[in-house]
């Protein structure tokens, strides 16, 4: 495998230049990709580029089988596409950790042309594990599924950060914090991601102020998700287990009155299976989901109907357990 | 419980006439309700009510909890309630086994004014548990959700009589034939279904002429269905856990020349839970699946699409086991 990436990195031309940790690096650990603890961290150039550390296990082959099989489908439309990094191929590049040479994947930077932008990482779909796995992979999932919201409410919040402003700049919850939100918290955390208020404030109510111009609009992140949604109505191409949606905009810009920049991107790819002519009803009941949640935000649920019918059940029953079947 | 019901049925007018282990009957034995090694059957009489006898678990509670609420709620819009069997309350009657009263849920009889109806019973949802199910009882859908089609395309068939004609009677197939299809039998009892020629003939390809008058059309099932998908996109207050889907039409109406009465409804309500303000993505998300592949039934596939994607993937990858990660 290492042959390879030298014999395609020889034939790249070499233009890129200095690489640096920066922004996307930040973003990646947000995803959940930070270096450390032996792991390589992914690195970006001055020419939008992102390079993802190749893992040598099955997922590096996996997501560049994706990847490649994605960018030359002609058959994938092009509103559809947007929402996908564009690729660039593999290359050899001198590892975050100085180690020397190490394959990695090149992407767009999806964040190259950001200034402090705020972000979401969430993982859809009710399960992250699929059928044709190993048992002892499809039972680490499954615990870790019930114990995030990913069994309940379709998706899980993976990693984020919102920005403030220049003297408090980002916050962004440490991982341990992020893995352990509930649903309230998933509700809550999607509200400050469009808020003018303090996010770490905990006496003030979100404002969702930015609701409209982010998440709403004919442009905006729910126009976005619902086109999405649309594709994978029919799409049998290909299941995208556990794969997220990155929510992106900036706050900066918003406030000076230009457009916030506000789009979703789908990345990591390395779990991706042949739909084999059955729709990804995972990540779609999922993404129906986050679409629902997102849109009260925008428009207010219909709490009258929901607690009128809630009591009524509440009166009738209790919690079934399943424990008499 | 056995007082409230005595209670309950005295203050009944006894209106009601003999009790007939009749066409119903079928249909239960089809859904999996069959009577026999200790359990009540179901009965129906003269008037349209079918009696299903009230399991003394938690499910007969949860049942009767689920229709009462759902029966009076006036925020259910009515293209939506027609999709539901009506409920008439709970009566004491004289068992199937002749084992003296028992309670029963009276609820409409969906196939009274029928004359040999097909009838496919249809388990929506990639799993059959709920997150707040008991260990014990997640770990046993688990399996049988994995054993069947539900993890995979995200529902199973339950059971299923095709009509034939008088010669044959019904096609039914017997309730482990049904349990071990896989997906492409599911696709392929979708489309004998709606065929002309004979279910049980292996060597002929369904013809699927039923079709456009069954599955297609404004009023058809597959409308019926995207109704339903319409309101599970927005309705968070059931999850309608281990819920079944019938599709019911008459062949010999249709071959008469008449409207072959093709509808659907939601039956099986024993692990229905309150949706908190959540979609029941799960259910969506299967139904979703069945919607495409009723769609290809009726307007074939985009193969070259998925094909040439496939071919490109295969190329590319192996299937990822997830033994790496």
């Amino acid at each position: 495998m290492l042959q390879i990436f030298i014999l395609y990195s020889l034939l790249q031309p070499l233009h890129w230049k200095r690489l640096k940790a920066s922004l996307i690096f930040e973003l990646q650990e947000v995803a959940g990709h930070k270096a450390g603890k032996g792991k390589l961290g992914p690195l970006v150039d001055d020419s939008g580029c992102f390079y993802k550390p190749y893992q040598c296990d099955d997922r590096g082959s996996k997501e560049v089988a994706f990847y490649t099989s994605f960018s030359s489908n002609t058959k994938i439309p092009d509103h559809i596409r947007r929402f996908f990094p564009v690729f660039y191929g593999t290359k050899l590049v001198e590892a975050s950790d100085g180690s020397g040479l190490s394959p990695h994947i090149v992407l767009q930077d999806l964040v190259s042309n950001r200034n402090n932008p705020s972000i979401m990482d969430i993982k859809i779909g009710a399960r992250t594990w699929y059928p044709q796995a190993s048992d002892d992979y499809i039972e680490r999932c499954f615990q870790k599924d019930r114990e995030t919201t990913t069994s309940l409410l379709g998706f899980r919040i993976s990693g984020l950060q919102i920005y403030e402003n220049k003297e408090s700049g980002f916050w962004k919850p440490v991982k341990k914090l992020v893995q352990a939100f509930n649903v309230e918290d998933v509700r809550l955390v999607l509200r400050k991601f469009v808020s003018s208020n303090s996010p770490t404030d905990s006496n003030s109510v979100p404002d969702c102020s930015f609701a409209p111009s982010v998440y709403g609009g004919s442009s905006g992140i729910l126009a976005q998700l619902l086109e999405l949604k649309e594709w994978f109505e029919v799409q049998t191409i290909y299941n995208l287990n556990s794969c997220s949606v990155l929510m992106v905009y900036e706050k900066e810009s918003l406030l000076k009155g230009t457009s916030p920049g506000a789009e979703i991107k789908l990345v990591d790819f390395a779990h991706v299976i042949e739909g084999t002519g059955i729709i990804d009803h995972n990540f779609l009941g999922g993404l129906c989901s986050l679409i629902k949640i997102i849109s009260e935000i925008l428009t207010g649920p219909d709490e009258h109907t929901n607690k009128a019918c809630l009591q009524d059940m509440e009166k009738n029953s209790v919690i079934d357990n399943g424990t008499n079947k």
